[in-house]
């Protein structure tokens, strides 16, 4: 464990490296939006997704260069949380223990950051062609399939939509399958593509992901209701005060967490029969279950 | 002028008949959130960015096929005019005669359907490589580079802090460069990209694009001046009501209106030194500063 937390920082510190490097300046006009979006995605986070892209990019091939895609589905992903956190959705005013982006910036600033972050990682993909046996535009093709309205957006549009119902099973995996896991899935598919994997191995990788990620948006409702604010750096039981269906509300917290388990279980048998070097993405599929924020 | 309205009205109901079949459909869920984007994206408009988008590859090859990005120009312009209607930004509850998203849909689904749309903007794109001599993901480049925070959210950022503040000459120029010419100039430069066009034809269109999309705006702030609601579609004097600075605000009426058409007159003259057949491209340009709507 102690092995796997160190290659999280250190794939944390190159990707915010990275980041800081490929964002416009905060002196490039206009200044307040370049600011709004720097300030959104300087401010901290896990990486997971980009850390799981070049993960993948290295199980396929330890030279292969997959550090475009990576900062693209962070870029992404931020922009989700900033729109996703603005009033008229889930109307937050943390995140990460910071002011968010509305909140800081205003409003209508939040909405263009995003929108700018959302056309800033397609920017940075056309500077990525995949290399065979995949078509050029395959990233493109791959990053908008996960993020468009059969992807995460679909995702949010259920979660908004249930708000105050009461979900059935199938309704609250549909939401945690396109809000949360469609974009990890991206995210090893994306960096096995990146790599030049044959389609079997991205296949195993999308099997992976989706699991993983369904794993990981499990184990967030678990700590919504089990962790501190302090551990959380944000508020904790705000699903439940915003009558918002969970796993948890369905399973219970003590299964719940054996379903998360079992999932990365299938996870990990997934990349192993691959063949490839894929003990750190098995490394980080277990982490997912076990971190406490 | 017979003739290039008639061109107009062809190319419009080819966009439309399109974009009707390359929208996601209304009973594919999330159904409400595809429902907005269907309502937006089919609500009219003159359809001019895909049009000029047409009608610049024509000018290159007749046999040119650029109907995605064409339909990827105008899914773009559409989502940002749903975030621009915002009451967050310019807070407008008609368009084109009709409720706007947020209106009809909540602000929650127009903020999602806008960001469904332009990701499917990209992902058009990813369906689209270019031909030599460029490379194959020129066109998502280009279209991230018009769309974002120093393209066209660059003149939404400026022309929202301008707001109830007295811009210079200069400002209000970076606005309409930004917010309009930016994706004009693109639709021309993807049309003759997506043709193959070599680099100066490219060059040469760029200049008609960005001089034609500069003069489109200004007549704009002409028509908000001059025009009647019934032939606008929408309240007119809406900018001074809401203490926007505009070009006529500037120059006057009548000057703004001899600019305009000294940029078309440089707009023809940039294309037609290509020596290609550019007679609807011109025609096009002429039309944009003849027209009351």
């Amino acid at each position: 464990m102690t092995d796997i937390k160190e290659y999280l920082q250190r794939g944390k510190a190159l990707v915010e490296t990275a980041l800081d490097r490929n964002l416009p300046r905060e002196d490039d006009p206009p200044a307040r939006l370049h600011q709004a979006m720097r300030v959104s995605m300087l401010a901290g986070g896990k990486r997971l997704r980009p850390i799981l892209c070049l993960a993948a990019a290295e199980a396929v091939n330890p030279g292969a260069d997959a550090l475009l895609p990576a900062l693209s589905l962070e870029i992404l992903h931020t922009y989700s949380l900033i729109h996703d956190d603005l009033p008229a959705m889930d109307d937050d005013d943390l995140r990460r223990g910071r002011p968010t982006c509305h909140v800081e910036f205003g409003e209508a600033t939040a909405i263009l950051a995003g929108d700018a972050l959302l056309t800033l990682a397609f920017e940075l993909m056309g500077r990525c062609a995949a290399p065979p046996p995949w078509m050029p535009l395959q990233l493109v093709t791959e990053l908008a399939q996960a993020a468009g309205s059969r992807g995460m957006i679909r995702g949010q549009m259920e979660d908004m939509q249930g708000e105050n119902r009461s979900l059935g099973a199938e309704e609250v995996r549909s939401i945690h399958l396109h809000k949360t896991a469609a974009l990890i899935r991206a995210a090893v598919r994306m960096g096995a593509i990146a790599a030049g994997a044959p389609p079997e191995v991205v296949d195993s990788f999308s099997v992976y992901g989706e699991k993983s990620g369904l794993a990981f948006q499990i184990m967030d409702d678990v700590l919504n209701e089990t962790s501190t604010p302090e551990e959380l750096g944000k508020p904790v039981k705000s699903d439940r005060d915003r009558g918002k269906s969970t796993w948890c509300g369905i399973y219970g917290v003590r299964e719940s967490q054996r379903q998360a388990a079992e999932l990365i279980d299938e996870a990990v048998a997934a990349v192993r029969e691959t063949g490839l070097q894929t003990a750190t993405l098995e490394d980080i599929a277990r982490f997912l279950i076990q971190r406490r924020s």
